[in-house]
Parts: C-alpha cells; structure tokens; sequence
C-alpha cells in the first residue's frame, strides 16, 4: 500500500468523524449518524467520479474505503465525549484531508483526460462537496463559507500546480 | 404484472403524495408540489443507479411509474384535505414503501454485481434518499433522524439477509 | 456560432451572477461565492445529463460555458453594487434564462431518445435545478416555491410543444 492510499484512507476516517459530529446532540442516533459519516466520507469522491462518468466510484470498487468510514462512525460513537474533546485536533484533520483530497481529485481528473480548468474545479468538489453534503443534512452553515477551508484548497492547488 | 411490480408502484405513488404534503400551506402551487412529490418519489432509486451507473434509470425506461407520481400529486392536491386526515394511514404506507424499497435496492445492486457491504447501503439510499432530499427542499428535519425510518429500514435489511 | 449557443452562454453568465448574488453578505467570500455562483450555473445541466447518462457533461466537455461562469462571478464581485441595484433587470435575464434551459433541456433529451414525458421533466430539471441547489446552499425559500419561476417554465413548455 502507497503512502497516498493509506493517507485517503485516513482522510475518509476522518470524515467519517466530522459528519457523525455534526449531528446534534437530539437527532443523534446510529443510523441517522452512520448515514451522516457515511455520505460525508463518500460525498466530495461520489459528485468527481459521477461527472466524469468514471466507474466504478471508488468506494464501490474498493471495498476498504467501506471499513475505513465504518470505523470512523464507530469510533465517533463509542468514544464520542473523547472525540469532540478533540475537536480541534479533528479540525486539523480535516484540513489536511481537504488539502489531500483536493490533489487526489485533481489529479484523477487529469488522468482521465480532463482540462485542467476542469481538474481543478473536481479537485474542489472532491474536497469539500461531502462537508457540504453534510452541512445541508444538519443545517449548519456550509463549509465554503468558511475561511479555513477555502484557504486549505487553495493553498492544496496552488502547491499542486 | 408480478406482485413486486405493482407494490413497487403503488409504493412510488404513496412515495409522490409525501412529498406534496411535506410542502407548506404557504408554498403549496401545483408547480412546487408536483416538483417536489416527483423528486421524492424518483430520488432514492435515481441516487442508487447513477451511483452503480446503472442505466436508463427506472422512471427514464419505464414510464408507469411517472403516470404513478403523477397520480400521486393529483390525488394528494385534489383530495389535500382527505389525505391530510389519513396522515396516520399515510404513514404507514410511507413505512411499507420504505421496507420494500430497501429489499429493492438490496437486490438490484446485488443483480448488477455489487458486493453485499455495498448493496446494503444502496439498500438504505434506495429508500431514503427521496425521503432526505424532499426534507431538504421544505427545510424539515432530515427523515434519517426519525427512529420510524431506520427501524424500518433495518427490519426490511434484516428479514432480506 | 449559432444564436442559441451564445444565448445559452449569457443564460449561463446570469445564472452565476445570481448564485453569488444569493449568498449573504456575512458569508460572502470569494470562494464561497465562486462555488455558490458555479454550481448554480451547471447545476441544471449537470443533473440532466448525469440522469440521462449523457457524458461527458457540457461544462466538461465545452470550457466555453467555464469562462461563461467565471466572467459571471468577477462582474458581480467586482461590480457589486451595480449589480444589486440592477436585481430586477437580472430578475429578468434569468426568468429569460429559465425559458430557454427549459427548451434547451426538452431538446437535447430528445434528440437523445428520451420519451416526451420524461423530456418534459428534464426540461424543468434543467431550467430549475441550479436554482434549487443554489437555494438550499444559501437557505433561501426554494425557488420551485416562487410563482415566476414556474410560470416561466411552464410558457417555455407550451411556446415549445
């Protein structure tokens, strides 16, 4: 295993923990949580590949990507008053997932044939469409309104570029 | 006709007059409703084909369940005060077409060559996924955070495997 | 090139101006904006496509419609003032927009074999979607709600049929 893959698999852990966090604290039960972590991690991934028409979606084909976000939801329930303690550092995370995801989706883009205006916008939407995904479920105010985030994609593209 | 046929039908129809009721007394127009009955009836089956690239979508290639949703909106605006008074009984079928949607999706995807981690999930996105997206169009709380649905959805997994 | 290309490029342009207009103005940020304004233009499109399984995408495989959005979202950052004073002209652009996303949506789902029911929902799918997405990022009241969208749309099916 690269140290890219596992590193997407990480960043899917971790995403899993952000959209099980995001539900409140009424709302919360296992399938409503898993449901949230779930579209969360395969969120950003699932809008790339179903625009490019690029089957099958990654976490359809490989069934590892799977495990990784059960674990992540999991983990965000069992320890849950652990998890959000460290909210910050699951913050931190997360960035570092937007930063890698956005790569990965621009260059899978690339290597399917795409423009590189087209890549860069896939290398956005891999990034941050599961946040979004997620912050419309939990009526947060999505995450590209966010300054974090939109500096981390940024600061992801122009390094890869 | 089978029997799955018509049940799937006839759960695509109660499927369209949740959606027109979910609308608000303030926003209901037939355009609106009809728009929003539609996309709830076709919402979890299209997320499930386009996911696993499975085409023509089932309302694209079949077009009695398009004469079902609009028998549904028809129905559900004609007759809004009737059906209101039979939520209950709404409901109720709402479950039934839950359960059976989710047998549906399970199966479809397991035909198609999907393994069985994937195939339960798009067992519950089949299900569901009209159901979140009509909730997020009339700004209500996510149907996946109602205990009703995902007891429902996990009887029908249950019963399947 | 034809008259209906560039009238679907200045179609597209208006739709990102509206996106990024409908962001507020606590929010509004460039890349927020950039991705509100983007995804409200191909929206329509993009679904359509995605659900009739047409790839590779307009946007995708014509970059024209790209700079169509960019063009868009720097007029309404830069001129902002202007362009929120010039709402009710846009009003218009749009409305005019959505009249011929739906022609253009009935059209090409034709000539790509669909049956004319599902023509016909793919046309509104076209003309509205973006709206809708746009809509649900910003929590405004979905526009399939307001009264000049659908009897835009619904003139727009009539005039064509």
């Amino acid at each position: 295993m690269s140290i890219q893959y596992i590193a997407e698999l990480a960043g899917t852990y971790f995403f899993a923990i952000s959209g099980v966090l995001a539900t409140d604290d009424d709302d919360r039960n296992w399938f409503g949580a898993s449901f949230t972590g779930f579209i969360t991690a395969i969120g950003g991934g699932s809008v790339r590949d179903v625009l490019l028409g690029s089957y099958p979606l990654v976490w359809i084909g490989d069934v590892n990507f799977l495990y990784a976000i059960l674990f992540g939801v999991i983990t965000s329930l069992a320890f849950f008053n652990l998890v959000i303690k460290l909210r910050r550092l699951m913050l931190l995370f997360d960035m570092a997932g937007i930063a890698l995801f956005t790569i990965v989706g621009v260059e899978k883009s690339l290597s399917l044939g795409a423009r590189p205006e087209v890549a860069a916008i896939m290398g956005v939407f891999t990034a941050v469409m599961g946040g979004v995904i997620r912050d419309t479920l939990t009526h947060k105010k999505p995450i590209i309104f966010s300054k974090e985030v939109y500096a981390t994609a940024c600061l992801a593209e122009q390094s890869f570029t």
